[in-house]
Order: structure tokens, then C-alpha cells, then sequence
């Protein structure tokens, strides 16, 4: 082994990963599940911003345990993200990752209307009424169609996960969400990403598969 | 539309967000090359730390670019990552994005070592001469391995891309790039991730196919 490495067991590094994470937030104390969460978005990014502007509505986990254990899918804005979620944790309550990003009609749609991919993406998801949690970490036109979307009664999720990150709209998308009138997780801010929107999403399972 | 939106073409968001990035970063210059990809990590995390923390070795996009045209493959240590990159863009070039993480002999190999996946991984992406260029934006494991095969001459990189994010071992490991006499793009401190290192990929494929 080269100098200056720890020798840490495989199986080991993610525990003593959330115990730094938990030295390093010292007194900071959160809401029980929320700790999960914010804990899990630290361990993707290495960024302790996130312990303030995380931003979690009353009802939010209670309505996600809900939703995935009835098998509902989780909708994202990215394959990046749809490829970070568990899948096999989702298939196992009956539920699927759906992504439209690489869909041609999709495509093509958005084109001719002059809007952003992912904003049609959203209009086809609300069609399913199996898509009770969407898992937004990249397009600020994805949450602010959803969040119209649902003002016209035309989708009703269980979860909002508004993590866009970026700098046109993005701010402003995610104030848009605390309006919606849905449980909604997101980050104040600019930042976010299609790791942060996976990592809320497994933290969401995790808490599922592993009560403790 | 709803308040607070300000109205932006689908194909100018791109264009403003690194309008924004620039005057953020005011005064702050970078070397050419280095500036776009800098850019673009910033774009991907909205989080301008990573001026500071990106350190690009003298050589490496010259290196980078040379190999990608002459039609390497890109190994990465996530899918996350693999999906990341503009796939159509390597394809053109004649390479391939490999991640052999869901192989299951690597799984198995692993697990009977009682190491990481993501260093078996590495041992795997060694003994083909075509990966040439490695980007790592999850495991330390991953980037400590392929520093020890660089340094038995198991393996010469064109470039390492050097971004795991995390807390046990994360930024020894970089530091350990550092000496590894191969050409790297890394970012010093815990912070990096999946989505940066396709974002660093995705700059370099950018500047080849569209140079300015």
C-alpha cells in the first residue's frame, strides 16, 4: 500500500465515511429522517451547504415511504440520475425508473414547439398515474412545467425532489416548488445535480428496506 | 408562464449560464484549454470552489486530446459517469466508454479479496491498451489502484482524471496523483463526483470537435 493511505476494510468505508460526516456537522441536530437525507446528499458532494439550505416539507418522507411502498415509479430529468437510483430496491415494491430524456417523440416535440426537452418530458409523466415521485437534479424547465402542471390540477405527486442545479432559473424553480402545494426535498439555491436527486432517492429506500 | 421566470430560448440557456460563470469569476484568469473545462465543472456543481481546487498538469489536455482522436476508450469507475459523457461524441473518434462495475467476475474477484470492486476495475481496464484515459469521480480505491499498476508500468495513461468525492482516503488519493508522473486533472480537497468527471470528458470532447 502507498504512504499517507488508510487501510480501511471495503465494507467499512461508508460507515466511517457518515461517521466523519457526523463529526464534522458536531452539534447541528436534524428532524428523524431528515438527518438521513441531508447526511447522504454530504456524502455525495463532500459539501456541508447542504446541511442549510436542504429544505424537507412536513409530510415529504411520510408521502415517499407511502408512494414507494404502493409501487409507484420515480421519475427523473436525467439517465445520469436514473442510473444512480437503486433499481433493484424500486423493482422490489413493484415500482420502475422512468426517464424520457432520450425519447425521440420527445425530441422532436420540444423542437417544434421551442421548449426544453425536459419540459415535454414532464407532460408525458404526468400521463402515467403510476409517476408519484419525481426526482428532478438537472433541468429548471423540467420543475417549473411540473410545478404548472400541477397548479392545473393535471399531475398530483406524492414527492417533488427539486434539485436543479445551474444558473438560468434555477433559484428561482425552486421557490416556484415550495408554492406547488405538494411534499416537495430541495435544495435553496443554485446547487443540486443528478447525484444529489439519486442520493435523496436511495436515502428515501434505504430508510424503507432498513428501519432502524 | 409563471412569476418570477425570466423567459430564455431553450438554446440560449446554455450560452447565459456561462455568461453568468464569467462574470462570477470576474477577474480570476486561467490557461486556455484550462478555462473551458473549469467552466464546465463549475456549470455541473454551480459551485465556484472549484477555480481553486482544479489543478490540470501541464500536459494533459494536449495529452487528451491526441488520444481521444486517435480513437481511445474512456474508463470510467460509475455508470453514473459512463452515461455522463457524450458517447456519440467518442464514438466518432473510434473509442469507447468501458465501466466493468456490473461486471460480476469483478464483483466476485472483489469479494474473494476482500477489496473494492472499483480496484478490481482498474486491474481489468489495465490490460487493454486502448483505455487510455481515466476518469475517476467516485472511488479512491479506484484512483489509488491505478496510481500502484502506473507506477509497476502495468498501465500508462494518456490522462487521469482524478475527481472522488468523499471522506475516507479521498484526498490522500489525489494528492497521490499528483506523483504519479502520468498527466492529470484533478481537484484537491473531498469534494468531486460522477457528474464532474463526465463534465471534465464532455469539455475536452467539446474543444476537439468545436475549436475556437
Amino acid at each position: 500500500m502507498l504512504d499517507g493511505i488508510a487501510i480501511v476494510n471495503p465494507g467499512d468505508i461508508e460507515k466511517r465515511s457518515f461517521e466523519m460526516i457526523t463529526e464534522i456537522l458536531g452539534e447541528k441536530k436534524f428532524p428523524p429522517f431528515h438527518e438521513n437525507i441531508i447526511k447522504r446528499v454530504i456524502h455525495a458532494t463532500a459539501d456541508f451547504e447542504f446541511a442549510e439550505s436542504m429544505k424537507i416539507s412536513e409530510t415529504a418522507v411520510a408521502k415517499a415511504f407511502e408512494a414507494i411502498k404502493s409501487g409507484c415509479n420515480i421519475v427523473t430529468d436525467t439517465k445520469m440520475a436514473s442510473v444512480g437510483i437503486n433499481r433493484k430496491s424500486i423493482a422490489r415494491f413493484g415500482g420502475q425508473i422512468v426517464c424520457y430524456m432520450d425519447d425521440e417523440a420527445v425530441a422532436l416535440e420540444a423542437k417544434q414547439r421551442n421548449v426544453t426537452r425536459a419540459s415535454v418530458c414532464m407532460e408525458k409523466a404526468a400521463k402515467d398515474e403510476n409517476n408519484k415521485i419525481f426526482a428532478l437534479g438537472n433541468a429548471p424547465t423540467a420543475l417549473i412545467r411540473l410545478v404548472e402542471l400541477i397548479k392545473e390540477g393535471a399531475v398530483a405527486p406524492a414527492l417533488v425532489i427539486g434539485v436543479p442545479v445551474g444558473f438560468v432559473n434555477v433559484v428561482e424553480s425552486k421557490e416556484l416548488l415550495k408554492t406547488a402545494g405538494v411534499p416537495y426535498i430541495l435544495s435553496e439555491g443554485r446547487k443540486g445535480g443528478s447525484n444529489i436527486a439519486a442520493a435523496i432517492v436511495n436515502a428515501i429506500l434505504q430508510m424503507i428496506e432498513d428501519p432502524r
